[in-house]
């Protein structure tokens, strides 16, 4: 029976990169880990991710640690990647073009099968294996390929029209990078990504953390 | 005198999102704004934004808003964008390409002066204005410009190796995209971002929903 606790959204933050890490030891070939040696691995204390695991159910054996695959599979299920969900990008610009080809997205199962820019110098490019179609033809695409997740790469002047649309052709979650709230309706999930957060956040502690000698 | 308070990350990291915003209605003209407009664009609750805003001194006028320029000029104190970091980029390949073209840093006085990677194919080539430098020429490269922030966006593999060589040429803060734990002397402070965490969240949320009719 699928269990439908409600998990806290770091828990839930903490997860794909459980998941990345357990791929690695997969190839590996290494069966089993120790919340231990993964914390290690990862920068997060064995209680921490004693304390997550045990959120979803125990998976692990005590003393011995927790058995990769079957974790993999488990947090698999709990994210939903088993959906391979289908994505579509709005913006071939550097950072879309790097999105379109970041090989992680892939890994983790989403698939990116619809490309949209306004550009008549990107439109027809192949990028990552997918061909830029005019972005006045994005809703076609995305209802054609059944897409259900939008990436938002446009400039913030035109995201507002981009979602609009994105959501109109039937698009159930959006990450945008434009730096402006978007207007969607209640039952549309948006994640709002900012690539600025790092560097200020390094910013203000280098400014301000106690000098050394 | 210089306010020492500590500022919990959280609001650390809304800082950037409202110094972006307020940028865009400087460029509009705009002199004055209040915390319900400020947050309707947004999307944070104007409750937040009083809040947050009062973490570091009021500067709001009541019943009339905030002094756009002046707000400015104070996050920009608070985050330490005055400094004008010099920044590096370690691995060219699609990321580090879409960073090193990423207008934003620029507009909040982080200044890329460093590019590097192993790739033959790459060195050598014009990015966003910066010539692309080998790897093994990072050491002297972050000493004369005087870099103070690295970026480290090369394959996990040789992360740990990047950032060695990083911290041993002089690097205060490492903004690092690989999706394991970076081992580093203990006045420098890392940023892990990780992009693959938008499109978990999501997945979670549309596998997690209430079923709607």
């Amino acid at each position: 029976m699928k269990q439908k606790k409600v998990i806290s959204d770091a828990v839930i933050e903490r997860l794909p990169l459980y998941y990345r890490d357990l791929l690695l030891l997969q190839d590996a070939g290494i069966d089993i880990i120790s919340s231990e040696k993964l914390g290690e691995r990862l920068g997060i204390t064995p209680e921490q991710i004693r304390k997550d695991l045990t959120c979803f159910g125990a998976f692990g054996k005590k003393g011995v640690g927790y058995y990769v695959g079957e974790l993999c599979q488990q947090i698999v299920e709990i994210i939903g990647l088993q959906q391979h969900w289908k994505v579509g990008i709005a913006g071939i610009g550097h950072l879309g073009w790097a999105l379109a080809n970041y090989k992680t997205f892939g890994r983790l199962g989403f698939r990116t099968t619809g490309l949209f820019d306004v550009d008549h110098r990107i439109i027809g490019q192949n990028v990552g294996g997918v061909i830029v179609t005019p972005i006045s033809e994005m809703d076609k695409v995305i209802r054609k390929e059944g897409i259900q997740i939008g990436i938002i790469t446009t400039p913030a002047s035109v995201a507002q029209q981009v979602a609009d649309q994105m959501v109109n052709a039937g698009i159930k979650g959006i990450l945008s990078f434009a730096p402006l709230r978007l207007n969607v309706p209640d039952h549309i999930f948006v994640f709002r990504e900012d690539l600025s957060i790092g560097l200020s956040r390094i910013s203000y502690y280098l400014t301000n953390k106690p000098e050394e000698q």
